[in-house]
């Protein structure tokens, strides 16, 4: 029993901690709880309502399919059930009109081999990439909704009756979904690639800034430039970026679907924000080289240190400002500030700086692992730049 | 009309392409066509059908929603589907009847706040990262059945009745599908993640033998070491490897769920091929970042280069040759031959010559960009040998 009370109170931590990260998990999953409740009562109590076989449980079935975290996923999928629905219900009864010319022993051969074909060439078109990223769900519906009404073995007036009646179940449930989701809390998935986007840039900028800071000065004290491990979480926030695409590439999808909201205007380039997002990356692939020899060098020998101690501080410490900027304007969506651009200059002054330091610079080991990073990233925050100005 | 006809040759040659890449995919859409039919029919022609509203729709609806490419998918939904049915009908009966204690009034609003509950409390698992993983569409189905049941308005008794039937529906379709999709040319998610990990290493093994072998060498020849398009295609191999971690731990997550296999047994330790794929993650940043110089680096001083280009060379053979020995050995899942280590070995040795032709040297611009990646690939490999000899 004491055990079991730990595994308890692990959880309710657990619970806890995942409430607090993000406290509007816990408002959409009111929400969900609240369109399902809306949906149920409705037909529950409604004259519509006839039985458990009857229509209502599409709509049942539609809120607790179609409902997402944000406002994208849950309209992309709502439009998607809606349409491939009603694509499929028409294709399917003209299966069923077709099949029935060929008399009562025909009938279920060709059906099968209309579902068999159909199956078979929808679950090829998902292995497309482009379908597979915005219409997965709508061609799964299709199939279902296809084979179902193919085999329903109802007479062709009667299938469009019901058709009518399933379809307006699925309509009001996805309805529900979709304005539950915009009303209440909305979470745009626009907004969060906007965000994250932002926030991976800053990362990368207070890595930048903290390197330039806190590494050189400590190493400047004298040797053992062990900085604790708490101090160095900065460090490591850049390490989140690495791994962000498949995120990325989710929200910009879902963000396609939505309508005009905040700031935002009803198809915004979301696609640069991806842009951003692989430059990002890319600078962040030369942190985690770059971070291997901070982490290494401490044998370096101080006089060499500290002649070019100077030049990669404002490197970094520029480079950093610069990043810092360039979030502020993506967040702010404006045209990048000129201090922007005059942190670039700065930073590609001290690279030259630099360069000449170590001409005149006898042999030296961890120099060059510090400053040629630095150059590319001077050199991608320039490309970066100009991904902004498209965007701002 | 051209235009027309120029998108649908475009859209065929895609079509093909997609085929030939991997033919199993072909095979997956008929075997879904095929396992989507036979369910249709044995409904369709049974004496156990009854219409269109009827049970026969369940066995449709399963079929479309839980074949999935590989085995490890389709079992994991499967059996989640199987499970959360069984469950939440359970709790379903148990909530009407306790709702039928609350009179022909209270009946509703108690019904819809236990729904209510549920809905909100199984959305909120979803959050859970190891829920999120492996039961998502477990508590899905969960909310949907559990909604269904409770708002079915049935008697206590019809529910059981009902819910056998429909049961019974379920595991015919599930069933229809995890055997189809055994028998029939299985893909099983355990061996795409073990050859996909495979692959990775030896993609990392052929840049570093490329670079040891076309990048040292062209220099030599004196300058202009601009090797064609094509032939540094090698060299963007692990470009690849970058962003293979949603897809690993996705393999996983399913292979977990897989029986033995080929060489492989239930409870395969799946978690070892994530940590290789850690490591070769890192490893591909490094070269990221050795790329960097590989492409820039023109000016270096030739006397200079010819002092350092043997051990460098030698370093980056012996460590993709390594490598190699590494790829083969996970795949054939042995032992790594000794082979391996003696490789990694030289390549240690040739980290020393180098070491020692740098403090001799004057001041070089790209040399130490080009050691000290091949240093931390020397460690890494260690460690992923390591890492190998726990699997194997």
């Amino acid at each position: 029993p004491r055990k079991f009370k730990a595994k308890v109170t692990e959880v309710a931590q657990k619970t806890k901690k995942i409430g607090q990260d993000d406290p509007r998990r816990i408002v959409h999953s009111l929400r969900v709880g609240l369109a399902l409740t809306l949906v149920s009562m409705f037909y529950y109590v409604s004259p519509l309502y006839d039985g458990f076989g009857g229509s209502g449980m599409w709509a049942v079935l539609t809120v607790v399919v179609v409902f997402e975290f944000t406002v994208g996923a849950t309209l992309s999928k709502g439009l998607n059930r809606g349409f491939a629905t009603l694509l499929a219900g028409a294709l399917g009864v003209g299966a069923e009109y077709l099949a029935s010319l060929f008399g009562e022993k025909g009938q279920p051969i060709v059906l099968g081999f209309l579902v068999f074909l159909l199956a078979a060439a929808s679950t090829f078109t998902r292995f497309f990439p482009r379908i597979k990223a915005r219409y997965d769900y709508g061609v799964l519906i299709f199939v279902l909704t296809f084979s179902l009404v193919a085999v329903s073995g109802y007479r062709v007036e009667q299938i469009i009756e019901l058709a009518q009646q399933r379809l307006l179940t699925i309509i009001v449930g996805g309805a529900i979904c979709i304005i539950i989701s915009i009303v209440i809390c909305p979470v745009w998935a626009g907004e969060e690639l906007h965000i994250l986007v932002a926030a991976n840039i800053e990362k990368l900028a207070s890595f930048l800034e903290g390197v330039g800071v806190e590494y050189f000065k400590f190493s400047e004290d004298g040797g053992s430039a062990l900085v604790s491990e708490d101090e160095k979480s900065f460090l490591r926030g850049y390490k989140d970026v690495l791994n962000t695409k498949t995120m990325e590439e989710s929200l910009a999808n879902f963000a396609w679907w939505e309508p005009g909201h905040g700031c935002f205007r009803f198809r915004h380039p979301w696609k640069q924000y991806l842009k951003i997002g692989v430059l990002a990356r890319q600078c962040a692939y030369k942190f985690e080289a770059l971070n291997a020899y901070i982490n290494s060098d401490i044998q370096t020998p101080s006089e060499f240190q500290r002649r070019i101690q100077e030049p990669c501080t404002k490197i970094s410490t520029e480079s950093g400002k610069a990043l810092k900027e360039l979030a502020s304007a993506i967040k702010t969506m404006t045209h990048p500030s000129s201090a922007a651009s005059t942190h670039v200059e700065n930073s590609k002054i001290a690279v030259d700086e630099l360069k000449s330091a170590l001409q005149s610079a006898s042999l030296g080991k961890a120099d060059l692992l510090e400053i040629i990073p630095a150059i590319t990233v001077a050199s991608i925050l320039i490309e970066i730049n100009k991904c902004i100005e498209k965007i701002a």
